[in-house]
């Protein structure tokens, strides 16, 4: 069994942190034939904590779990905070394989969404 | 003439600030038939500030500038900070038709782009 775990920031507006889960949820009936779990996690400021959304992937019975970080830029956030943590948790479950994506703004696909954003606009 | 004013946080990690002005020089080569002129701006911590963004736009030429939020969610900073600086900032040049871009988690690609960065784990 395959894991998504998609961790954002966390922001003091909980709509914000709302439109995470959503986007996870989203995410789930997206990707079933890859994934078979999808959760999200934040690193601070709001719930589910990163090593609390790993450990619910490995209930759910993940084998593997792949840390989606939801940031755009390779800020202290993803080149340091987020692989500390994994790296922490990862202690605890030696027989899960956990690893980290890359950050989304490393993406071709982001030109792409960047120039549809911008035609969208009204 | 069309401007594209990417505009994104500002962080202290100026490699993050220089990721964002390589992408605008990316995007500009990528939309030159839709977006004859295309800058980066910061909303704080780093130059160039949004203000003197715009202005660069209009010096260059343009007559329509669309603001490019570089943010994925719905946070305090695209619902009011963006909005209120660029509605500060339109009242100097009356000419100009200045409007801000949906901030980039609403665009409908952003699920294919969680996917492709997921599966391009190593």
């Amino acid at each position: 069994m395959n894991a998504l775990l998609l961790v954002a920031h966390g922001s003091r507006r909980q709509q914000s942190n709302d439109e995470v889960v959503v986007l996870a949820d989203k995410l789930r009936k997206n990707c079933t034939e890859q994934y078979n779990i999808v959760h999200a996690a934040f690193l601070e400021l709001a719930e589910t904590l990163i090593p609390d959304g790993i450990k619910k992937c490995i209930d759910d019975g993940a084998e593997s779990v792949i840390v989606l970080p939801y940031f755009l830029n390779s800020g202290r956030h993803v080149v340091e905070d987020i692989p500390n943590i994994v790296n922490d948790t990862k202690k605890n479950y030696p027989d899960v394989e956990i690893k980290i994506a890359p950050h989304l703004g490393a993406s071709d696909l982001m030109m792409e969404l960047l120039i549809t954003s911008a035609n969208s606009t009204k």
